[in-house]
């Protein structure tokens, strides 16, 4: 009988719970093996050691419920830990005391569920000799080792609701809404619930915008009969002009301060100052926290499921320093290296953008 | 036969459609009759004479779209208009513009959709003689002549929707979760949202809070084991210390500039000052607009076809002067002078705030 | 400190669990009291005495929970109790039984959360002086004691949705649908889900329908170029020529054999026979246990908690053998004598039905 | 300038309006071009010649809605159409009369929307000289030649929600419920939905079922504590010691009559027979149209949307005779002659079925 131990960290995601319900009902429900839940991420194995005992009850019914059960944490880096001493914040590597704790609590192995700095620890506790396996967990898809991961699905169906509701108030009024998405680095969400909720405009970070372009676009639509138009922007989108607008909002910053609507703030800014639209309202709405919430959709219920089956495969094989992957329509695995190494960028030319421009979307080019 | 024309003023609503529709259906459908839709609120009735003629087949399908048909707008106030002479602008009287128009038009009846602002001018053209109905929009349910309007209902579903979604990432993260929702005068959105969505604190506009009072209900909160709290703010909500934040988002401000997150903003920083908590994240969400998009709840869709079928029926008895209005089960009418009379505030000592302090919701008191 | 005990019988309901953690918040949480669940209805208070302690910590996170935490029964009527010896059933009444086993449990009031039967139940047992408060629950809003009660919002707002979904599968395909949902004796669902789905024809039992009308009214959509006819009966309706259908499918038969789309199947087949339709496709749709299932709406959310404040502020009082009800926009009560008096009924004169009529909507006669 | 002409054959399924409107807006938007909508697929070129104008206005506000705007027919098999002559039907190969039609539309290319069917006649047309182009859709995904087409995730969705809902009501009555969804050849549908909505039992047309098996498994739940039990079956399951049932309930068949609830009825029968547990109850949930209508979800507006754009991009190419699909991320092409060729069943040995399996699922086996 194995004793295997599962954290999440970073920003939560819809399919968390599904993942950890799917570890539980594998492991404990199929091998027979013993389950622990570390809380709240890697400061779960820092503090003391905070965990739980994970039983097939303790998992029913939160397929269905976003976040996650264990609770998460945007601070626990171990690899670059807070410590303070004398006033001073000095930030240390405490690897080998999450490598202690993790001893202390008699596991065979480690599933860690989270993004990519989730996944740098894994694999760094890897190296140290963790059996460790990963799980991608990435709301705004930018990780390249997978072809898509749990959250993103329902983010989109949450952008893709409010831009279906932003519509008819938009039209009602004449006006042109900004709506800001996440995306840092990646336009994904901006580009699918763009393209799914007939937006007019999408600005991605991979494709600094031309706001005067963005207006003529307005200007035309109207000159059609089109006096609205709906604006998507990912939070990482940046004017050819000038300065990616920094970003707080949906995202985790460690200071406690966030910025509101910075990019939907900005670009409204912006088009306001155009010339011919200068009589057009201009409004903006920002989704942030909206998009991380939620109940997840069946998409992501079933792959959540999946990857917690397959991460119990891992285990079983001993199969280590790998994290699970969606390549196709087929779960299999990559190594915890390769993982991390690099993003999964919209590609400016390819078949998807083209897509929507084809459909007539202006991607502010 | 008689032709009737019907024109939807001030923020657009989640049910404009159903009335519109309960309009046609009823007046051209059952008696015979024409029916125009003036574009734009008081707008189509200024600038020239802008209508179209709604027949049966112009009403299929919107009864379960969000906004209204007709356009709206902000601005059209023909007792108080801005008129742009030598550069200057001047706000004149332009209603003898306006009965001019309408009499153009040949229509025997007016059916004015809208607030506050529509119905008193639908009031004042009344008293210049022209045979005017009202229909009451109210999305932040602040009128007192009618039990509830259309919209409400759904502003407070999509309400509570958001506030299912953020309670999961509020658990996950440990955080304080800040919604500033609509409610300038009134605080019934914020009040029956958070009911319905299990929030921790309440703030209305018609019960000044302190924040003191806040911060420890959170901290007894984290005490007890929950170690995140949801507090839904109206956007009038106001610190008994303190000046009401001046409000322009979800509303509709003339001058095209907004301010995000004016309440929501300043009680998360408020929480951020108080002692105990300081270590706790606090976050915002603005829901804005989201909340007057939208396909109309079933309710919502009932009572504006309902209303719309009513003032048809005014109409018949030739029965002016009049608006439409929920009793009880009952759909009757009252004067437009009563009407426009007084606001339906959230009383602090009634039933409903006495219930949710009961359910052990904080209302900053 | 008292002990309060609470039950809920009869057929599940959106709100049960609003019920239930509205009166562990106020009880436990306001008053100190303690809250016992009995499980599955009477039952619980048959089969020797199975009940569980209610704390706060127990009623986290069931707001928007359908069903009921405590389980329910169909069975456990101890007035008409099924007993069995020497391999006959006999039917007993064994309330003094329940009430024997009440008292083991110590408790000091009864709150008895139920339809109908429940209610009945709980009157005779006040009769036999216990402690008795009842909280009506009515899916179909039946009951004439109480404006409305929690669960009916929820399942009219199912049956609309299920509509908006017919309605294109129906246009596309040029069919007749027929939908069944839920109403044996009142037709409140199919008449408001009726017009918020945008029905064209609702059959309720309050008004015995005429086939060769329906016929008519879907031939003169064809004539006027809608193609296809959307009706909505209720599992009560009945020809005016005929009988009405037994139905036992959304309600609870103790039979436990079910009969499928008794009068969706009737409709469907009488609308076959007639001649100028012929040609038509005619399909059905039975609702049925979907209209029961799943979150309640924001409405009976708050309807649910006010009733179990309300339950708890009686017992406060020592204000027996009442029933809690909403009148207007009041919560109040009335005594379970009169609640369980007579039916609430459509009134086939009525406003509503009348403003259903002139929205063009043909309700069989 | 070309002219392309559309149509959308068989049954309706979200997404098809999506569909339309990426045609449109790439070949009329982009191109410039013309196209003109066939009604009620092949029929509107049979019966003399229905089409109608489609420019970019008259796909505006579409994206959303389920359905087609065209209109389709399950009669319209041009091979094999029923002709009635003295009082007899005759089935007659009519596809000359299809081209001749088609070639008084003066378009230069057909898009044909369809299943396994119209794409058939799609392939026949091509070999008789027609510049054809394909679009797979099948709501069960039982199409080989593209990984997914549209509407599937959708049905998917609606499935999930509905298992949402029955969870709690049958939880709070410890019922079985077997719910009844699409799939006569292919168990997507039921395997997919079943995971995401927590299914204990998935019947699947690939794995025969063995109700001894089933009936094991609820008791052993019950054992668990778990005193209810979800079943999910497709509707083209059948037990290995008996027949397939018929289905004909929410697929399309040509006789006007239904059979409701045949797997589902059938598999709650045999569990009523099942020594150990015959004292649960048993109920049936038919989907039914459900699964088919209702706004596609974005999965299914994007893919439709890029499907659209695919086929006007075959035409501008000249590459007629094939079918657009989806290969991994990929939007590409295959030959008819291939699209038509095989069914994409589930693997009864795969690795979704083995996780479905490793999570606990019964699969009837």
């Amino acid at each position: 009988m194995k004793t295997v131990a599962i954290l999440t960290g970073g920003g939560d995601c819809p399919g968390l719970n599904a993942v950890i319900r799917g570890v539980v009902r594998s492991a404990v429900g199929q091998h027979k093996w013993r389950v622990v839940g570390i809380e709240d991420g890697f400061d779960g194995l820092l503090h003391g050691l905070c965990y739980r005992e994970l039983d097939l009850k303790s998992v029913r019914g939160i397929l269905q419920l976003g976040g996650t059960l264990l609770g998460t944490s945007n601070h626990g880096n171990p690899l670059h830990y807070p410590v303070i001493e004398n006033g001073e914040t000095h930030w240390l590597d405490v690897s080998d005391q999450v490598v202690e704790n993790f001893n202390r609590l008699g596991a065979d192995a480690l599933i860690a569920v989270g993004g990519d700095g989730t996944l740098k620890i894994a694999q760094h506790l890897y190296e140290l000799g963790m059996n460790v396996v990963g799980i991608p967990k990435t709301i705004d898809n930018d990780l390249k080792a997978t072809d898509v991961t749990f959250g993103y699905n329902t983010a989109v169906g949450v952008v893709t609701e409010a831009l279906d509701r932003l519509h008819t108030t938009a039209e009602s009024h004449h006006r042109v809404m900004v709506v800001e998405v996440m995306g840092r680095d990646a336009g994904w969400i901006a580009l699918e619930s763009g393209i799914a909720g007939g937006a007019d405009v999408i600005l991605l970070p991979e494709i600094p915008y031309n706001i005067e372009r963005i207006c003529q676009a307005i200007q035309k639509r109207r000159e059609s009969g089109s006096r609205f138009s709906i604006i998507v922007a990912a939070e990482g989108a940046r004017s050819r002009h000038g300065q990616q607008v920094v970003q707080t909002m949906a995202g985790d910053s460690r200071s406690g301060v966030e910025r509101l609507g910075g990019v939907a703030q900005q670009v409204a800014d912006e088009i306001r100052q155009c010339q011919d639209i200068q009589d057009m309202e201009v409004r903006t709405v920002v989704l942030g926290h909206l998009q991380r919430g939620g109940s997840p959709s069946p998409f992501d219920r079933i792959l959540g499921s999946r990857f917690g089956v397959k991460a119990v495969d891992l285990i079983a094989a001993g199969d280590y320093g790998k994290m699970v992957s969606l390549r196709g329509r087929n779960v299999g695995s990559t190594t915890l290296a390769e993982a991390v190494d690099s993003l999964n960028l919209v590609d400016p030319c390819g078949e998807l953008v083209n897509a929507a421009e084809k459909l007539g979307i202006m991607l502010g080019r």
